[in-house]
């Protein structure tokens, strides 16, 4: 699989609510290509706090996440969005064991960008994806 | 630390939106004292929908964590909430880890109650705060 890197570019912060889907934007880090990715609410909340420095009073679920890993000794070293079928995306935690091994964690790109925003780790897209991302939106 | 087995006996969903606090009640598994936490809408969302048998079509934030310790071969054995401190809890997840060790890792109590729910594993409390929360309802 061929990975390019990828940063976030936009959040697209439009109706209220728990139920409502929010848009972000992804750009290649070296390059001038990009694409939308419709995420919940919450996950966009999320990253438009994190991304204006505020800290909640408390942990949130995504903290969470990491006092998980960092209780079992592993570390995210970065995200990948891998798949995309039926218009709906896939993705992965890559994830360093306690044993040095590295782990592929299935997860929605919502929650992978947020961690990888707020632990500043890269954010991968499989480039086989891209093409026909780009493709379909021509 | 003397542990009791607690179970969810109550959400109460009031107002809407992502900024509410809901109330869920614990309840002593074989015994009858209860008491309320305040939790966020989220969690409580969370935890109604699973509790009706509901299944989201994607994995949420909560079925991530799985996700994330099953991929470290860990895996949750109960939760506790172990502290109360300025009108706020605390809890812990307790995970049994890959070379069978136990971890305690911080959790807010709301997310330890719906990865528990969501688990079916038990719920504790440490009956050091049960004395102080049911004194100060009193």
């Amino acid at each position: 699989m061929h990975l390019i890197e990828f940063e976030l570019r936009e959040i697209q912060m439009k109706e209220e609510g728990l139920g409502s889907r929010q848009i972000i934007v992804l750009g290649e880090k070296d390059g001038e290509r990009e694409f939308p990715i419709i995420i919940g609410f919450a996950e966009a909340l999320a990253l438009d706090l994190d991304l204006h420095g505020y800290v909640y009073p408390r942990p949130m679920t995504h903290d969470l996440i990491f006092n998980v890993m960092e209780g079992l000794k592993a570390e995210l070293k970065h995200v990948v969005v891998d798949d995309l079928r039926d218009g709906t995306f896939f993705g992965k935690l890559v994830v360093r064991t306690a044993d040095d091994t590295e782990e592929w964690i299935d997860s929605r790109p919502s929650d992978a960008i947020v961690l990888a925003t707020k632990k500043k780790v890269p954010i991968y897209v499989n480039e086989q994806i891209l093409e026909r991302i780009l493709n379909e939106n021509e």
